[in-house]
């Protein structure tokens, strides 16, 4: 068999870097030819846990052909995976997020569970496999565990993720508050970002209720005031997406990762929907969204029923 | 948690029945409440093995609400499904064919792989969760290996479904050749079947292409001409369903088990279809298709890749 290419979604947050790592190592020791690449830049906070565990990026990938033989982690939908997809042949899909979109003309090895982060999914296949994780790569699992579920504390964040947490810390030898503080404020220097790039970090293109297409980002940060007094230029570069995507709605999220709250701006012609989806009121296109973390179980689901 | 529900697609075969029977022995061994369902009429094949592994046919269910807590085994679209599907709550899918028009608000458990029966997966879910499979649904379990894989010589059959057939037979002390013959044979006594009957027994209805609704069903039988000798009145039946369900193609796969053919009668306006996919020619709409078996395998993604 051919070359398999591991990768998750666009603008990659730490658990899509660390997981096409993590299956394209495990592929590689089950005696497959398999390799990891990303789908944009890497952020300050993935940079933070590559360097720690001595861990290479890796290498960029902008689309695929019917040539490709692709896994998919962290991801299905494919207006969030590599141009073309559709074309290319998937081997194997290892997701935590709702099935929407995705299909193929064949049937394909499909895993996905309701946790916190794919990469306590791969350690479920690495034991099944009985594969031994390697200590960088474990270090590296366990530094997406804690970016997904903001060290435990998202609603996202389940049983099994706290438990996966423990044994990766053992594996990698990593005490997880200090190290897991250390890398979430890592990803929290906004400073060196252009608002372009801001609204780009973690973005994700869906379509809610079959109907309006939108752009959820968000950007993580230890002081919400901060990053507001970048608000107009935030929303210039916003408003400049909704029209080349052609979006009803972008949302951004500014996340306080200390105090779990997050501050929204929205722009697009269905902006009212995050009024109805929340009971709040947008003043300057902008509110307060209390105990608003996750954009996958606190968000997505929302307006999806709020627009239906 | 309140009860959960397990059945398997409308029009169900052995995998179905057996699959939702050994999903709930699984889920009620893990503390759940689980009760395995049926979508519609047991065939003869599945009574056969029901009755010699003495297990009775779960319940009949026709439609869910939201009140529902379901776990779909052995389909996952949505037109295959219960009535409603779309209004319960999906716990978990458990599959073994393509993904196609599933989606949820919310992440599910969600386990595909590309073998040849939903048994096979199921016996990895029990081997993961260290639950020892009771020699009555390993049995069973064992049966609709036998039948999705017309005793291994369907091309859907993995080295996968023959060693955990090796497992089953064993814990469930079955000659898989004496049983397995006489079971596929019980599965082909049509004698008592009307022609309405017959072309509902295995039935599948899919939308091909995002464009072509097709029904497809398949009988199995020892002697084709036998079958042919009732030509008029299944093509009377199957005229009925093109109107009342608004197919645009309809193919009923005669299938000989034991020398791996298909004699295929087709109805609808695309019935050119399965012309151009086979590359044969229609005589009174009814052509032979040597060496196909297999609906998801030979069927579905040829006519899929014909109609783009």
């Amino acid at each position: 068999m051919e070359k398999l290419l591991v990768f998750g979604h666009k603008s990659p947050d730490t658990d899509s870097i660390a997981s096409s790592i993590a299956l394209a190592c495990l592929q590689t020791k089950l005696g497959k030819t398999a390799e990891p690449r990303r789908l944009g830049n890497i952020s300050k906070e993935t940079e933070f846990a590559l360097n720690h565990f001595k861990i290479g990026a890796p290498e960029l990938l902008t689309s695929v052909s019917e040539d490709d033989n692709v896994i998919l982690v962290d991801h299905n939908e494919p207006d969030q995976s590599a141009d073309n997809i559709k074309s290319a042949h998937i081997y194997m899909v290892v997701d935590h997020h709702r099935v929407n979109g995705f299909e193929t003309a064949e049937p394909v090895y499909y895993y996905a569970e309701p946790v916190g982060c794919t990469c306590t999914i791969l350690y479920k296949l690495f034991n099944q496999n009985n594969v031994t994780i390697p200590a960088d790569v474990a270090g590296l699992m366990l530094s997406a565990i804690i970016s997904d579920t903001l060290l435990f504390k998202s609603p996202t964040c389940t049983d099994l993720d706290r438990e996966v947490a423990e044994k990766l810390a053992k594996i990698s030898n990593t005490d997880i508050n200090s190290y897991g503080l250390a890398m979430l404020k890592a990803g929290t220097d906004l400073s060196s970002f252009s608002e372009e790039e801001l609204v780009n970090l973690d973005a994700k293109v869906v379509t809610i209720a079959d109907k309006i297409k939108a752009k959820i980002s968000q950007v993580n940060t230890a002081d919400i005031d901060d990053v507001m007094t970048r608000k107009a230029k935030l929303e210039e570069a916003m408003n400049k997406d909704v029209e080349s995507l052609g979006l009803d709605l972008d949302l951004l999220l500014i996340t306080d990762i200390i105090n779990s709250n997050s501050q929204a701006i929205v722009l697009g012609s269905h902006a009212d929907l995050v009024e109805k989806s929340y009971s709040v009121k947008l003043e300057n296109n902008t509110a307060f969204l209390e105990g608003i973390v996750s954009r996958k179980k606190q968000v997505i689901p929302v307006l999806t029923s709020h627009a239906e």
